[in-house]
């Protein structure tokens, strides 16, 4: 078991427990928040599995427990779906001080995160992230969101959860695919902050990683402890620390926004994000010539992609870019890696220079 | 022109302009924010007759501007009207950084406010309180709340303006009704906080205010600063403190509730609580016996009742009182008068003297 804290102003701070079992976080939680009524937000066919072990360890614990199911994907990450569960909320009669636990992956923590942040003003909250993405990225950070038909996560909150609780065994069932997903948001961890960490991905592969706990253990709790060390020094995202988490992501959720959701999962995506960036970081001058194939070779590896499987609408490739909400009164802005181990932001990116980039990989 | 300042944890803080005019506002603006582009949200009447000012004096100070149009009423602080009011600001193209100014009465405030906390994460905001009661309440303490159908700002964010902006003037045409709800606001602050702010209050009336912007001015600054005070001390009301900015809120949410909103402004209900709050003092030891005449005298003097006009069910109202959302783990709380001046939380009241106190007031 592996322990990460993240501090935040005022003295706030959380625990982040890499390693930890579902039907020990009753007893956990009990340490950390006054109220004993416990809402489970949660989708199947996770809920299915696990739901009834975190329901009995909180009752165990004390806890008076009730369970708000809700679908899962992201076409469910709507206003809708935020009523519906304020509901649930209602009828298990949480008060202030209740706790709300999102047992998923990133849809249901974005969305039960949400409804956390904002159900009588923010009610305590709990991550229980069961996808490799959640773990490494989403459960991390405080971030919630919710989707308008305009774009994705045009509404949230900042919304720091009390605890987050990963407990591996929920992994068993992912499919390759979802782990894959996740390894790109690792890889993304080690080229913009953690160089041995991308060193390590080099010197293993997926079938390695599946067959043992504690290097994936390791690679999970690098991954949070960095993202932890970011969020605790620019938690709003308003020094731009906060924005070279999204090394990558200006490339993939073009992608992802263009391709409707439908082609490639996010960190599939993201892959494609990193090699891009890789190559914008050797046109502004950050990255060497040499690192490029380093880093394909390592996001093949993985069984990833380096490029789109076929081309797409470049001007709406640049507009989706553009609408990006980290940009900030207009103008292109992207972080590009410095180096393995470190990244920037850079604002003011010629189109020509982007368009450039966008043939390298396949647009 | 008078000026608080609300500080809050981590540096933050904000001005609060009593006697500020609607067409500076833009000017005031430009030095506080790093955006351009600002959305006014606002409701008819006020909209019809103040909007223009305000976005003119925006443009004026460089701002690109858009006018979002809500229903006013506490029948439409709705998650529908909320959405909407997301597509306004996507329409009006706002980033991040973008500003969302509210102009109305409480009911705008509330609503615009929790748009601007939950789009993108949340944006600048800022409040323009157009009525009495606004002024001296809702504008100041950055509680933001959306009801539900089971109950008022059940789904809610805190989120902090970056500047309350008081234009007088905009109070020229409030109802007499709307100026007594917001009075029995200004008794409360004089009886929970300020003994000189009542004594002024017992030596004036209504007729006098409306002659005397000076004196006018001098209830809003003297109430809006104690409320900046106490939120300064307790943002998120966890120490007590603010929620003692309550003292006859439980009765008056009760009476509210019970009878649909319909029959009572809620300075009108508040003054009735306030009436009972004295009363509930005595039977707890707080509150001498003599302070009883003097609180129902002030109200009276100032055209509020202290009672109800007809008895509701009291078991509803009863019911009522258990569900506010300042009950913790069940049991009646409440905030009682220590002499004229001062307020405390007592927990754990039994019963039989609520229901006293209740016949005392017509219930």
């Amino acid at each position: 078991m592996n322990r990460s804290v993240l501090k935040l102003s005022a003295g706030r701070s959380h625990d982040i427990i890499v390693g930890a079992r579902l039907e020990n976080l009753g007893r956990a939680l009990s340490h950390v928040v006054s109220g004993r009524r416990a809402l489970v937000v949660s989708a199947s066919p996770i809920a299915r599995r696990y739901a009834r072990t975190v329901l009995k360890g909180l009752r165990s614990a004390g806890f008076e427990t009730a369970l708000g199911l809700m679908p899962d994907g992201e076409s469910h990450k709507t206003m809708a779906v935020v009523q519906r569960l304020y509901r649930h909320a209602l009828s298990a009669q949480l008060d202030r001080r209740s706790i709300l636990i999102a047992l998923g992956g990133g849809v249901v923590g974005d969305v039960a995160g949400f409804v956390a942040a904002t159900y009588m003003r923010g009610i305590p909250f709990v991550q229980c992230p069961t996808t490799l993405l959640a773990m490494v990225d989403a459960s991390v950070g405080g971030k919630t969101g919710v989707d308008l038909p305009e774009g994705k996560n045009l509404v949230g909150a900042f919304w720091q959860p009390k605890l987050v609780w990963m407990d591996m065994f929920t992994l068993s069932t992912l499919p390759d695919r979802q782990w894959r997903t996740g390894i790109a948001e690792i890889i993304k961890y080690g080229m913009m902050a953690d160089r041995a960490l991308f060193e390590l991905l080099e010197n293993n592969d997926l079938a390695r990683l599946k067959k043992s706990p504690k290097f994936l253990e390791t690679l999970v709790a690098r991954s949070a402890a960095i993202k932890a060390r970011v969020v605790s020094k620019d938690e709003r995202e308003t020094t731009g620390l906060r924005a070279t988490l999204n090394l990558g992501h200006t490339f993939a959720h073009a992608i992802e926004t263009v391709s409707g959701y439908k082609t490639y999962t996010h960190g599939e995506a993201v892959a494609i994000g990193l090699c891009a960036a890789a190559r914008l970081g050797v046109c502004v001058g950050t990255f060497p010539l040499s690192g490029v194939p380093r880093v394909d070779a390592l996001v093949t590896r993985w069984g990833l992609s380096t490029r789109v499987k076929r081309a797409l609408s470049r001007p709406k490739i640049l507009a989706a870019m553009a609408r990006d909400k980290k940009s900030v009164n207009g103008g292109f802005r992207f972080v590009v890696p410095v180096g393995i181990g470190r990244a920037k932001v850079v604002a003011h990116v010629p189109p020509d220079i982007v368009v450039r980039i966008l043939k390298e990989i396949g647009l």
